[in-house]
């Protein structure tokens, strides 16, 4: 396996399995004597983490980063700084039973057939918790990128049929499903009550915005801002489709409509989503994401285990039956990723 | 300007702009002894061009490819494949009273800020001619994925509101829509000309299908398939977004209806797209592409000239109204070249 | 700073400064299921480490190190394996009358003006407690190289103007000098011991030997595997110059005794040093690295401080007086990286 | 074949054989509206090229670039810029005796066993003329370079055991063996004319310096300035060494004696060969080269044929005898090459 390595600039490397003695990542590309608060960057671990909401894994890890190079007397020093984040909750007897059996709609099956062998304890690099890595990372291109006055804002936009209609920035963190809208938050809960009820899990669309981005960013051919992003998003488990501005409702669009009329005063509208020709024109990047539906479900599904045998599964424990909430600090984190490997 | 490279082991470099004197490719990676059918990739090249259509570009170019290194008799050396197309239809003089104004979804605004010059004639690098190159490396590419029993095919979904409902693979180079489905092509059409008529374009849905992709191509991590292949396609112009498998369906779904179970026969489904955890899974590779109307229309339009003053734009001669069908061999390109580099 | 991490395919990113918590390194691109001696490790580790030689520096440190990912029940899992080592010895005052003055001969100068902030506790990541990460990567690589029967040996083939005449392997390890000649060694140590009466230090040469090699690793044109190999050995501090085989004698040869005849038994010499074209020959690989004495000398010398004021300088405290011997290891470990990029 | 590329900000990409069509280059990274002198990049290229000499091969390139694209009237456009050099003199009749049997010191052996497939014309890749397109480039990297007050000149320092005393820049390309030293020169010669008429052939020395570079290149782990140096010209045929500043010399250096002082009026010495810690200091950029003797020898040399079979081997027709004062203008171009990474 390569591939664990993001950015060319700002340089991120994520290491560590779900139930080995630690996650951690190392950043190379960090410039010197930036003030770094570690504190601000524990509560986005926070977020990422599973709570105490019905909506979330029976996991519980308190995700507490310990950074061990690249950091003097609170500032940074220029070189690699490397955070690690030691794993406490390895119960991995919970999956003792899996160990044979290729869960649906999970890397069980082409883990296996790629590597020969596979870590039943949890997904190893495949499961949601290497993404508490990208979380650190993300949190520190964040700070930078804030200090340059760009604001990286993501929210749960849909949950299986219920969208939202109002955009509340200030409810977002509220509510367990990171809905910004307090009057359909309600809603998806519901609808999310009954998922669960039935053993079954519900799918989501996340938005990510990021605005305060300047002017020129990215390369107009096969580098595009907006091919990046694509790249980083659709990196995220989970993630079945990423579309940028008016994204897949452009097909029914005609071009006149879709066009963002440029004035004296600035564009119009943002169909684009904040990139023309691959370059950022100056207005907010909007993305978002198409996240499956859990994979994890308590209903029987059918499968097979590792030697072709049919069989029966049904996944025990408590998981997150709607995956958007939880992945939202995750592309915000990808979206700081992406923007500081161009402007840090 | 850097990233006109793609991939890793099979390494394309295009150059050339649209009114210079050629355009082209160096292939780096190329195995040795590969017999290279230079008719046949004269044929996507011809599939890729403007046509007699009512529906295409006025611009007329032969796209005459020439090898200049890495064949030897007909056969690939292991050495850098080289191909040039010379340009012929180099009418700048079109373009010269468009020099001063940026065009409303083009990437004027964005290219004069980031490079401060910009190449009227055209659109440089960022105008659909580069795309020539991508051709005929993903033809390269193809020659040899199809050697290793994989296929790759595209076609036009939907234009607009109207949506193909059959598939009918030999019905796609017959009509000048790439629409699958020969029922439904005449209404494409007839929707396109009432766009045309009113000096507008229409956005569309692309679909590639990749099959004979064995199990175990991609990584786990950033370097996920799905990942390239969206980095991959969200790097061709005018694309919006990109999903694979059930893609933005999978918002609406439930768990178990979205988990693709497992038998002794294979998979009972493939809302997975081909892709588990970020490795190929053996089943066909499915992606989606939303395609933005054309932004060049007749329509006036609202925008500004260099200098920050308003005034009215409308573009004259004929250009692709909808630029779902012409980019169907530009996608299935980049597709191949995403499976070229794990494979070849 | 960038420039961290070395190797495309086995791909080591090192971290850590000489006096913050801990150093370490990230490898990704470990196959899966190979048995790593974590005590065979662990002797790498210690070649290095000062001893109580009295050609050693006086810092103490355990290097202890710590698998923290990619490991599970002894077998690496394919995933990045990551190894920390505890910074023990962390004496920053001894360089607090430093904190403001150049070192001739060390990176103060450059790093200042390059960065604008230094880190005064001893180098920061120039300083050569970095190597460490090095020999702790190395080490993995050197078993995974060894498996596939390719052994790599370094040894001090000259000091000052004392060269080895005799190569006994097996003598390397038994001498603080790492010298293979046994009547040499000692002739060696009292040329160092006069310098070391000077307050002074001696330059070394140090050879590096792979044997087992394959033939057909490297690239013909930029990527040859002795300009990979240059690109390692001169990465290593200290290093001032980097020949293969026959080297700068071969300025004073001819081709028809330079050029090593083939026979149906093999090549009749080696001045190649195992490359031909930039491909290995299955021949041993023979570097010679030139290495400066060392810069941390007790003689006075003139410098400047960081206001430009004439000064003088001298460095307190034992360090080692010739590089040569403990860089054997880096060296080694270095040849190990690059080999393993091709063939792990 | 892979690592046809050099660079990473400037990035080179070289492709065409010694018999094909054409050879060249395209730069990745041209920065926009530069205005490129066409006439000096010729002379550049006409340096490279064998000439009347008795001293070169007897080739007949007229070497005339080519630029296909990212010129506009004269400057650059940003975009990739390419230049094509068309092959004159394809006689690849010559080469067929020699198609089935491995020069010795030539790629032959390598390339045969690493492709299956060796293009028996005079090396394919791996021979000279690929170095065409690296002056070519290193030509475009040059004129840039020197607008920033950067110069570089190389020199021929010894053939065989005859080395220059004095140097004199503008002697260099007064005499066919670009020394600097015209009381040296005549004795060069006459040690080749001896070599020759032996049908032998001589090594040599090369020394290239690079003035007004600022401080601040190169980093201070793996890519340090040097190495990347090193990387660079290592990566020429034919050379066995590399070293910068004190070199080799070093070995026999005391610390006291190979530190250069620092005053305030600048560095006392360079032994540091303008490099400290990986990181340039502003003094010159000095860097040696060992050439080896050319392989292509009149005099018989055993060797074997494809087939394993011993035999004789003469290489007929003129050959450069001495490849060093031809390696000048390659090695120049790869120093403006490694700068202009840092700097354009």
């Amino acid at each position: 396996m390569v591939g664990n390595s993001f950015g060319k600039n700002f340089r991120v490397t994520t290491f560590g399995e779900s139930h080995g003695p630690a996650i951690g990542v190392v950043i190379d590309g960090v410039p010197p004597s930036f003030p770094l608060d570690i504190d601000a960057m524990q509560k986005e671990m926070d977020r990422r983490r599973p709570g105490e909401s019905p909506y979330a894994s029976g996991r519980k890890e308190p995700d507490v980063i310990e950074v061990i190079s690249g950091l003097h007397q609170g500032k940074t020093t220029g070189t690699p700084l490397t955070i690690i984040i030691r794993n406490k909750d390895q119960r991995s007897e919970d999956y003792d039973e899996l160990a044979n059996i290729y869960r649906p709609g999970h890397a069980d099956f082409t883990w296996q057939k790629k590597y020969g062998i596979r870590d039943p304890r949890g997904g190893g690099r495949s499961g949601g918790r290497e993404t508490a890595a990208r979380v650190a990372a993300g949190a520190v291109a964040g700070q930078m990128l804030a200090a340059k006055g760009i604001s990286i804002v993501g929210h749960v936009f849909q949950i299986g049929f219920i969208k939202a209609e109002k955009f509340d920035a200030a409810y977002i963190e509220q509510n367990p499903l990171r809905c910004a809208d307090h009057a359909v938050a309600p809603r998806m809960m519901a609808a999310l009550d009954k998922a669960i009820g039935d053993g079954d899990s519900l799918g989501s669309l996340v938005e990510i915005r990021a605005t305060g981005v300047p002017v020129g960013l990215g390369d107009p051919v096969f580098d595009k801002l907006d091919a990046r992003l694509a790249y980083a998003m659709m990196g995220i488990g989970a993630v079945k489709g990423v579309e940028i501005g008016s994204g897949f409702r452009c097909v029914k669009m005609r071009g006149g409509e879709h066009n963002d009329s440029l004035t004296a005063d600035g564009f119009l509208g943002n169909n684009a989503g904040g990139v023309l020709g691959g370059i950022s024109s100056g207005q907010p990047l909007i993305i978002r994401l198409a996240v499956k539906p859990a994979s994890s479900i308590a209903r029987p599904q059918r499968t097979i285990d590792a030697d072709g045998n049919p069989t029966t599964i049904s996944i025990k424990g408590r998981h997150d039956p709607c995956i958007g909430p939880r992945l939202v600090p995750v592309a915000e984190a990808m979206m700081a990723l992406v923007l500081a490997d161009y402007l840090v």
